[in-house]
């Protein structure tokens, strides 16, 4: 059954192979006014246009109202955490932000550049953002591995007058709450007496669980490849310490994942391909909800999960239901945080912005904790969250 | 008569900004392809991407075949030496960089996306633009001032493996030098007997001697603002030590522009406005060819130098006759380039492409040295010019 799923891939691949060799890039860049006369070419450029530029030097701010820093999203990877394929490095990851771009365009309007980096040092990536942030209404980190995406996002937040997130981090998280919001709500659970298992402490786990912490949940425990991030660890960096923190005296004792899916509510996946296999499912409380969001394998299949007991899985993929995916959070995010002038995404927008997300499906049932990603009601929806109160 | 002339470009300056405030930036992104469903954004983003990741990580060359880095040329500015505005900064070149990509889509069909720098370092500019460079398949320098702007064409066109051009260097020599071959035939003038004085020795100043010299003007004077660049002076960098380098024996005792311009033939500005007087062309020979070539406003407006005896005049302005823009090149130069998998755009390249454009004009006369902006044949002409022999 799992290869036959695999297989689905496979010919996806195929075909997105085919598309990309045809289109050669899926996105274009073109002028909103034709260029054909004398007329038009010294209006749009020289000697025209040497008035905008001189009313902009003059008054900074009409940037905003005279170019396309109003509506322009860059899209930036260093390539080093693509998807579920790892440190693919810039070019690898071009295919990958071109197509956010274009979601960026197709879901909120907004344009948007992909920019692929030729660096992975923490210090060149936040200095090279920074030189090129002038054109920019706003700035996409994506797939940037942890722990320097941590400090990528925080610090550009610090320099930068234009909204920063990285997506895989607060984005992920967004989306991964609104579904916890519905799904706890059709299993009639309440989030402090919810135990979640968070496997995966990277960006997207990292940010996870300090959202699911946020807003209740009190019996959380999470996982990175060593086991349970507990303070008797001494690898941990300072996002985990954090989350070490908040352990429960009654999960001090536990150490691995077996151990930590005991009577578990809620597993959620951030890891990797085929990692929850049905012998641990079992481990778990009856009937649980299983979130499987590596890419593009996920770490149990629907209905492996679903044969091994579970109510609810949602993975990130398209291809099945319950597909939890960024693209329910990040064209309102930007189109928020532009249209309200907003320069900082902060955590408490984006759990607004979950929970209007969650509120998008009228009557959540088993195999519809989410929106469709088509539904044209939620990048208005999150938009309304993202502004200053 | 020049405050009309100047009243002009206010006129247009006033349409420019009304029509950038209706646009809110010239240049929009688009996908290629319509994302309205399941399937298609399973392959053009996760989970089939993945696939053409994949591919491309194995194999790197093939980001060409698989993403917009085949087409796509970034516009990069850092605001040091827009137009004749000076030294601008990063927001005020936004409208300026987003003409310019648009014009590229418009005359080549080349995708083109602007970057504004926050820093004039040209060190900083080096390391920020290499590493940005992995999605891009040329990269175009704009209006940045000199010296650093030959330090920063230079080192990136030894270290990136995609074609670089400083625009306002080499491009505008190109357009300049498919000019003076015109005028000089409707003058029949030879090239060796020709007197010829540039005045300006900044990026397009410096470009233009070197592409006469190396194509047999030898009654060269270049003038700074200091006056003539000869060996004498102790201010000079190793640009103008070239040039002063090439000074003919008989002029080494010139030392003003107006000195200069004693029997001169053509008189090349790349200054500032109003800043040949009528007295000075007059000290020229009989019918002197003016190049005015500050923008917007030229040094000496084409009726006024008429009056005063040009035979041919040519300006940066679209709306009077010979306007040596820079449009005729660059859109042909990288539209070859990127065809013709050219990694280095040498000068003999660009000399090659300014005699193609000159070919353009069937029958040259003094009202028209150079062809139309908007002539077609002009974009193949020079591509042609950009390969390897």
């Amino acid at each position: 059954m799992e290869y036959i799923k695999i297989d689905i891939v496979m010919s996806l691949g195929k075909e997105s192979i085919r598309l990309h060799a045809k289109l050669k890039g899926k996105l274009e860049t073109k002028s909103k006014i034709k260029i054909n006369n004398k007329k038009t070419l010294s209006i749009v450029y020289t000697p025209g246009v040497a008035a905008v530029s001189s009313a902009i030097a003059e008054n900074p701010t009409l940037a905003k109202k005279y170019t396309i820093k109003n509506n322009t999203i860059a899209v930036i990877s260093d390539g080093s955490s693509v998807l579920g394929l790892g440190n693919v490095k810039a070019l690898a990851a071009i295919p990958v932000m071109e197509g956010k771009a274009a979601l960026f365009k197709e879901f909120a309007g907004l344009d948007a550049f992909p920019i692929c980096l030729d660096t992975q040092d923490t210090q060149e990536i936040i200095a090279t953002i920074k030189n090129i942030a002038p054109i920019f209404g706003g700035i996409n980190l994506e797939d940037i591995s942890a722990p320097r995406c941590f400090e990528i996002e925080k610090k550009l937040m610090e320099i930068l007058d234009i909204p920063v997130l990285h997506d895989d981090q607060r984005g992920t998280a967004t989306v991964v709450l609104s579904a916890l919001i519905n799904a706890l709500k059709v299993k009639k659970l309440s989030f402090n007496q919810t135990k979640v298992v968070v496997n995966g402490a990277g960006a997207a786990g990292t940010a996870i669980a300090k959202f699911l912490h946020a807003y209740g949940i009190k019996n959380l425990i999470v996982c990175d490849s060593q086991g349970v991030i507990n303070n008797k660890r001494k690898d941990l960096n300072s996002e985990k310490k954090l989350i070490a923190g908040w352990l429960l005296e009654e999960n001090s004792q536990t150490q691995t994942l077996e151990e930590a899916l005991d009577k578990a509510d809620v597993f959620i996946g951030v890891s990797r391909a085929n990692l929850l296999t049905v012998d641990l499912v079992k481990k778990m409380n009856k009937q649980p909800i299983i979130f499987a969001l590596a890419n593009p394998i996920p770490e149990i299949m629907p209905d492996v999960a679903k044969k091994a007991g579970a109510f609810i899985v949602a993975t990130g993929r398209s291809d099945f239901s319950n597909q939890i995916n960024n693209v329910l959070a990040f064209p309102g995010i930007f189109r928020g945080a532009l249209d309200h002038s907003v320069k900082t995404i902060t955590d408490n927008m984006l759990i607004k912005a979950a929970e209007n997300i969650a509120a998008c499906v009228k009557k959540p049932t088993k195999e519809q904790i989410v929106p469709k990603p088509f539904d044209k009601k939620v990048v208005k929806a999150v938009a309304k969250a993202i502004k200053n109160n």
